[in-house]
């Protein structure tokens, strides 16, 4: 399968619609006149298992033969992808294995088995998530859907950009936060099919900005122990999300925690929805940068909204 | 001014409508599955000011003559109709004066200031509120917009529940949390002109349950020394409001603090949204008569979001 055509868009977006929220694009007054531009959220924090990977995991299970889904699905994932693709799983009365580090949060692991799934531990190297992973799809001769580098979940994703371009007036700039860029590779090519002239623009914690540096390479950097609060955004690009984002991405603005944290309180004072810090990236980058974006029509995809109510950063 | 009719109602939707937000609707399948019924959120919580009282404050003030807006609107609140009736004034660029307890958090001061306010601050007595507030009504000759116990108010909040009438399937209640009763009030006169077969119940904490005592007794029994976290249930129903109540909600339910902040935690978590302890009552009154509520079709109006993220109370 090549990069998502404009039909394999418009098809997920048909597949995915009776089991994916069609979530609301919310805007604030207040937010608006402090950075003096005029921005749409589009509230990925309200979709099913309170976070965008849930269009992804839909649109990859929802397209297996009776076959494959017998034999179930698996993916490595300590975070949203992992409830994503146990709940996808789960409405088609698949099993679902989940290889996940054994330091993941236990709140984590009880939410993907809340959703019915597998949780297998390993310990928290790549060698040993791969290793456990390959173990798992011998065994069980389950279906394997990465987290991102996969061009179902790309199409999937777009899903969110297509319906911001649809629900609002014509945008000048879409902000995704970038950590593999299943997101920001859909987004960027909902723009590209559905109004071209949006600038794309892919937002990420300094701590971890190896999508800066590597469309300034041309080529794919991997991250280097990054360190951020965007818990989200750790993993580096794929070789289906890179080429996607180096086409069609205008840039990748960089921004740091202090700010990431001020942008997501601010969102949770003004808006009054819960954001996780991965989804206040954009926000982030549009404050760090307000003389840029003043005056202009901005599209954020909000990207999740599951963080430990416990643990606030504020 | 009788009791608002049909067409008070229909005309202050269509007076705020350029004004307000027509908030979405959520529904959280989780939630669903605990309590198995169908749930859906009105999110006033996500209304401008973060509170429904928004509507009413707006169609009050969209209604005055411009020498009334000259002089300017008054009111006593120390709680989200202070930040509605501010910028429902600045909105005309008319001055508000806001009578305030001198022990009210300086937040709320400060919201209410943001939004172009004076506040004149006052001993924390109903002698000294009442006092301040003539003095203002005299000095500057402003206009009183009580926080419920006024018709115009009473029309405004009304247009939640249409809204929500409108944009779900036929539902068999609608929940709203009972304070002074402009918000249930409202919301029991759309049912009865707009969808006549949903029954209407009052919610309301067990520490300050005047209005469960007033339709037991038949007549209004003030609040004495109410206790509860919703901090925008205190006041008693009024002259205006308490008929209404009487003649077309079925009943109040009450519910303890304990079942409120278990509710309020399950809004944030599984509906990433946030909700005051007031807007919670209704959940927590479901929670607590779940067989009562089972497989039916539940509205609930979300009535605010103004909650002090520092002071959380889990």
């Amino acid at each position: 399968m090549n990069s998502p055509g404009i039909n394999d868009i418009l098809d997920a977006a048909h597949r995915i619609s009776a089991y994916v929220h069609h979530t609301p694009i919310l805007t604030s007054s207040s937010i608006n006149e402090i950075l003096k531009s005029e921005i749409y959220f589009k509230c990925e924090n309200l979709q099913k298992v309170g976070a965008f990977k849930y269009r992804g995991a839909t649109n990859a299970v929802q397209q297996l033969t009776s076959t494959q889904l017998q034999h179930g699905v698996a993916t490595h994932s300590s975070g949203n992808h992992a409830q994503a693709l146990a709940l996808a799983a789960k409405i088609k009365n698949a099993k679902a294995y989940i290889v996940m580090p054994n330091n993941a949060p236990k709140i984590k692991k009880e939410a993907v088995i809340g959703y019915g799934a597998e949780v297998i531990e390993c310990e928290p190297t790549l060698e040993a998530r791969e290793s456990t992973l390959n173990q798992i799809l011998e065994e069980k001769n389950a279906h394997f859907i990465h987290p991102y580098n996969d061009y179902r979940i790309v199409a999937g994703q777009a899903t969110a950009a297509k319906e911001l371009i649809e629900d609002t007036p014509e945008l000048d700039y879409m902000i995704a936060p970038v950590g593999g860029g299943g997101l920001l590779s859909g987004t960027a090519l909902s723009a590209h099919y559905f109004s071209p002239n949006i600038k794309v623009i892919g937002a990420e914690p300094t701590g971890a900005d190896d999508a800066f540096r590597s469309l300034k390479a041309g080529k794919i950097i991997p991250s280097y122990k990054p360190q951020t609060i965007a818990d989200g955004l750790l993993t580096s690009l794929g070789d289906r999300t890179f080429p996607i984002i180096q086409k069609f991405v205008e840039q990748i603005l960089t921004v740091e925690d202090s700010m990431i944290i001020q942008a997501m309180k601010l969102i949770w004072q003004r808006m009054k929805i819960i954001v996780e810090p991965s989804a206040a990236v954009p926000l982030a980058v549009v404050m760090k940068n307000q003389p840029y974006f003043e005056k202009k029509k901005i599209g954020i995809i909000l990207s999740g909204g599951n963080v430990d109510l416990d643990k606030l950063p504020f």
